[in-house]
């Protein structure tokens, strides 16, 4: 058994697989680490191996505590992946991105494919039917755009997440709903529509902690997958061991 | 002549109007703010009128102190608006959206009008050809997406506002400029398309300080006027005298 843990920009999400198969899936903040991770390895006896993935800022030492009781394997940028890297920065390119192009390329082969990452940050990237990873974009997630608003100016106030009513909203509340939950669902449309003025086919795979609110308010098909970044997780690592 | 001032969330804007002709636009910082007005008053002398809208933190004092010299005026919501205002909570209403709407109702008459602002925040009004003020959206703005990256992740840099080279960035810098800049102009060209399913005919007015940058690479046709808020500023002015 592996357990996978992916510490991102707000939150350390963390999975245990059997194989390909995924058991159980965990979501926690960054204080809860040590708590969560004994508890798991408490709960899955049978984890030998431990396979971190970082973009946020928990220090190395938190995991190598337990290398006392399984192997733990950090994802870096010196790692193979499984597709050819054309960014013209590979050094600055996050982990989390390299490892969704990683299972992208990996449970969809032969094809030209398109990664959203809904959680902090929105990132799209591309990686074509060759298997070169072209880049993509990055932009604030839905939360972050709503701690924006109020951080940022005197009088807006800090709302939490919730569908907008309408287009049109008619009171402060409805109109930051619709700048935000409208605007980041164009936004989305948007860029697929233009990828798709310049590839003919490609799929399309929504991940990450919004995916299921957003997958059901877009126009485009989609592969919508809340768990993608771990079980692509859980992919790079057995792609590397192969290796 | 009047000196009409607009306290933004980021920045203050001032204008001279000899009845409806803008004679000079002036952009500063709050702590600039003494200082400026000190200057305007002294470069025109005929200025017989300050009048000012703030969504800002500025204290109203800083104003009353030039009551020696010149009317003050505050515009607020106690003012008559040359239109219906329908939002549910008129109250929390922005001074800025109001006066921006008054403006859309005197300049542009007897038509739909969707009024968008570009600047800290970018928001959206729309008013009817019955000059009934149904309410809009409210998002982030160009810079405001940029410094909410920097600040909510360990690792994304601070840049400044630039056009994407491309679709697909392919360096973290040209991700960020294309998640930003291309996803704000879907996310427009997306609010407009979903107007026009609604409404068949309206004028657009583009206005703000990202007035230029985004103007050129909307599809729409659109009627771009960075000086609209401060034109529509003096214009409430007038409309609320002859009342």
């Amino acid at each position: 058994m592996v357990l996978v843990v992916d510490v991102g920009n707000s939150r350390i999400k963390a999975a245990v697989f059997e194989e390909s198969m995924l058991l159980e899936h965990f979501v926690f903040t960054k204080i809860e680490l040590q708590k969560n991770i004994d508890f798991i390895l408490k709960k899955f006896k049978k984890v030998s191996d431990l396979v971190v993935s970082s973009v946020g800022d928990v220090e190395k030492q938190s995991f190598l505590a337990y290398e006392k009781v399984v192997d733990v394997f950090f994802i870096s940028h010196k790692d193979t992946f499984p597709f050819q890297n054309k960014y013209s920065t590979p050094h600055t390119l996050g982990l989390d991105r390299m490892v969704l192009a990683a299972g992208a390329v990996l449970q969809f082969p032969n094809q030209n494919r398109l990664v959203i990452d809904a959680g902090t940050c929105i990132t799209y990237d591309f990686i074509d039917d060759q298997n070169n990873y072209l880049g993509g974009a990055i932009a604030p997630g839905l939360r972050l755009r709503y701690e924006s608003l109020h951080n940022y100016t005197a009088k807006l106030p800090l709302l939490s997440l919730e569908a907008p009513k309408n287009l049109i909203g008619n009171s402060t509340s409805e109109s930051i709903h619709s700048g935000i939950v409208n605007g980041l669902v164009y936004e989305i449309d948007g860029f697929i529509a233009d990828y798709r003025s310049r590839y003919l086919n490609f799929i399309i795979i929504l991940t990450g902690g919004d995916t299921d609110f957003l997958a059901k308010r877009l126009k485009n098909t989609i592969f919508a997958n809340s768990n993608f970044l771990l079980e692509s997780l859980n992919q790079t690592f057995q792609y590397k061991i192969k290796k």
